[in-house]
């Protein structure tokens, strides 16, 4: 880590305040250690802007300077793109204010540094819906999730996060500030630069606002359904999506394995439905009323029934019912970590392709390492799995530890012959830039590194991730 | 216009083939004439690349011989953004072919030369839905609907063109292809440079295909609903968005005289409700099911009634009759024209804010010109209205040619005080590239430029529109 220069220090503790910055070790190591604890890093100056303007005087004394900074939200990401390693910290948790709530015009525009449970509730409040919705909702902030395009559990219907943007408020590398702010849903004024900063994640500019997309409020009905092959869940999804349209909000497929791990580590989750059968399904349909969204998902489903593509059905009697089932299924990340080793993806592929995906790379995977056992979950309705293959219980010797690299290989070799993609929703950072500039084609490639260089030419916005220049 | 290359000529015959390319002075002067007959332009040469390969190679020619290019589509669009003044002409139409249909992705690959109309109909072939839904339908092309970002009837509820692409597959500026063809809906792998090409109106690269997400099927209702203030309008559409959720599709508002406007110039049309209140409302509500839809819009407007925000609702009884209301929307435009002189704009405003900037920007007008008659008709969902101030009918002597200039400023001023956009749907090209710029933050103009120059650096990808270099 290399001395950060006098006068910018100076420069930056005068302007920022006392709030404003810190150089206590415990708050520098903490800064520096992710959400998760793998890749810790490490950075000599936390600064903590009140406002856009103090950001963007910071952005200028670092350009001055030719000092890096990493912009840093609520550091939940898990592909090492907002953990400091050697540059200084901007820590956007300060910036947390709700500048505005338009209900006529279904719209909210919050900073950068609150997290995303301070939009679903001003949403609420409102009496609209924010829409976005994940595990880490409660710390991962709105600046880090439009930079990194979180997706979540209701993509189905409402898409990334990208897709709930309408303005961003952007400090670019320059220091100047880009007041792209708007509640409009249309504005074909040139390139579109919000969703170029959106899922950059934070190279080309420091977000420090931003104005989102309100919904109507809809109330759900959820459903268990207990399937015996990922084939069958997939033609599912196509029949639940004929009755019910596109109101059917998540398609979230559970592994049976995945249950058990689950029931394990977290003694307060019951199986709503024991089977042997392999597969589980946790679907929602939102409409704007309740007793319409369950009297479409029972039809649904007990067509899937007498279709013979779902084994069991459960709808969840009452919202502490639906939430259970909910659960299960954001509790198992944590519980496969406590189950041991795994080595863990985050793949997409169509979603015509999931079958034939999963049985071809755990043939594969198994071919290495027999005893590996299979996790792939997540939201099947946007082709997106979650995909680990675990240390098997009771293994009396590591056994996965020696494959790691090669699994990685299969499970993402198989993802491209797929058609897919090896990051479907977590994002490049220093993680997967270098094993992504060898899969994208090399245009792409060169593309963004063409735009990286234009819009950051002394290369002090989150230098090395997505992409070397 | 210069003098084209004896060698690039002979070279881009030989390459595009006998079908491929034109200087017949007819043909020339059709690639040159836009839709509406204003701003005709001129060209040498017209290339038709009937591949991907072609038109990569073509490209190549133009760079090697520093020669510039308009890509064109349907050479419908209303900004001089894809007709020719003096470049070459690159009509993408021999290339319109479907390339896949996954209906459990729920997607479609199609070649930029189709017409939307194409897209729609492989999608009902596949008993899905490609939403999109404009004018020119039958005309305007896929390539040309991504380059411009096209809106239309049904952006409230499934977003503009470009939230409907997966996947792009361009020719850049050096004449290499990029890929990025795609069916999934999660790829988080870098900057997003689908979203950079689409609106970027063919400046920063030639799109050849694309692969759009298809929709469930959805059954209408529609209904036709009389109003006595854009206020209602605008409380109407929170009222029916608190019953319906957002399976609103469509909520168009068109004022009583374009109705008197419509019914003189196509004697087919008939006002379904005539009534001395000055405004209408024409909605859609989609659901899976026709009676739920219906049931809901009825639900919905009926409270409207009973709120005092409509005054008078028809509920079509049949797709006849809905596509006759459909019909006098559609109408307008055309209509308008017939009427007489008309001073037009595309503008945004956040829907919360319609109300207002109606009142005050007709005022404004009628200070300057007494006597025009207001036409403001459009998307009131998304905030987006065409706005016209019209020559009083029976005129003896022109009055608005005198003050046209005076009444876009007036129009685009009081968008802007009403944090609006001066070009909602139909873009930038040549038309309002310079008021643009002046408009704009410095910032995003600067920002927008480095882009152009970091990927175009030799300015031949239609050049001249969207930002001056």
């Amino acid at each position: 880590m290399s001395q950060l220069p006098t006068e910018f220090l100076n420069e930056a503790k005068t302007l920022l305040g006392d709030k404003g910055w810190s150089e206590d070790a415990d708050r520098l190591k903490d800064a520096a250690t992710p959400w998760r604890g793998n890749w810790p890093g490490e950075t000599p100056f936390l600064a903590m802007p009140g406002s856009t303007e103090q950001a963007a005087q910071l952005v200028r004394l670092c350009a001055k300077h030719k000092v890096a900074l990493v912009p840093q939200g609520g550091n939940t990401g898990l592909v090492d793109g907002g953990t400091p390693h050697g540059e200084i910290t901007v820590s956007m948790r300060r910036m947390k204010a709700i500048r505005a709530v338009d209900t006529k015009n279904n719209s909210l525009t919050i900073e950068a540094g609150a997290p995303l449970v301070d939009a679903q509730e001003a949403a609420d409040e409102a009496n609209r819906l924010f829409p976005l919705s994940l595990g880490s909702e409660g710390q991962a902030t709105i600046g880090g999730l439009i930079s990194t395009n979180a997706g979540g559990v209701a993509v189905l219907r409402y898409g990334m996060m990208r897709d709930l943007i309408l303005g961003l408020e952007v400090v670019l590398p320059s220091g100047e500030v880009w007041d792209g702010l708007s509640g409009l849903r249309k504005n074909n004024t040139g390139y579109d630069l919000k969703h170029l900063f959106a899922g950059a994640e934070g190279t080309l500019g420091l977000i420090t606002a931003a104005t989102l997309k309100l919904f109507p409020k809809v109330a759900k009905a959820t459903g268990w359904v207990i399937c015996k092959s990922a084939s069958d869940v997939v033609d599912l999804l196509t029949l639940v999506r004929d009755h019910a349209g596109d109101t059917v909000t998540s398609f979230e497929i559970i592994p049976a394995r995945a249950i058990s791990m689950v029931q394990a580590d977290a003694p307060d989750t019951r199986d709503p439905a024991p089977s042997e059968l392999p597969w589980r399904v946790l679907v929602e349909v939102s409409m704007a009323r309740e007793e319409l969204a369950r009297d479409t998902l029972m039809e649904a489903l007990g067509d899937g029934i007498e279709k013979g593509l779902a084994d069991n059905v459960i709808i969840a009697e009452n919202k502490a019912q639906a939430d259970s089932f909910w659960h299960i299924r954001e509790t198992i990340p944590l519980s496969k970590r406590a189950f041991g080793t795994a080595i863990n993806h985050d793949i997409s592929v169509p979603v015509s392709a999931i079958p034939a995906f999963l049985d071809v790379t755990e043939a594969e995977i198994h071919k290495v390492a027999a005893e590996a056992e299979i996790v792939a979950f997540g939201h099947v309705g946007d082709g997106n799995l979650h995909y680990s293959a675990c240390e098997p219980k009771h293994a009396t010797s590591p056994i996965l530890s020696n494959h790691a690299g090669e699994i990685t290989r299969i499970v993402h070799e198989q993802t491209m012959r797929h058609g897919g993609s090896i990051s479907a929703e977590h994002g490049v950072g220093r993680l997967k830039r270098d094993e992504l500039a060898g899969i994208r084609p090399q245009v792409a490639t060169d593309t963004m590194r063409a735009i990286k260089t234009a819009l950051d030419p002394l290369g002090i916005m989150n230098p090395g991730r997505v992409v070397s220049v």
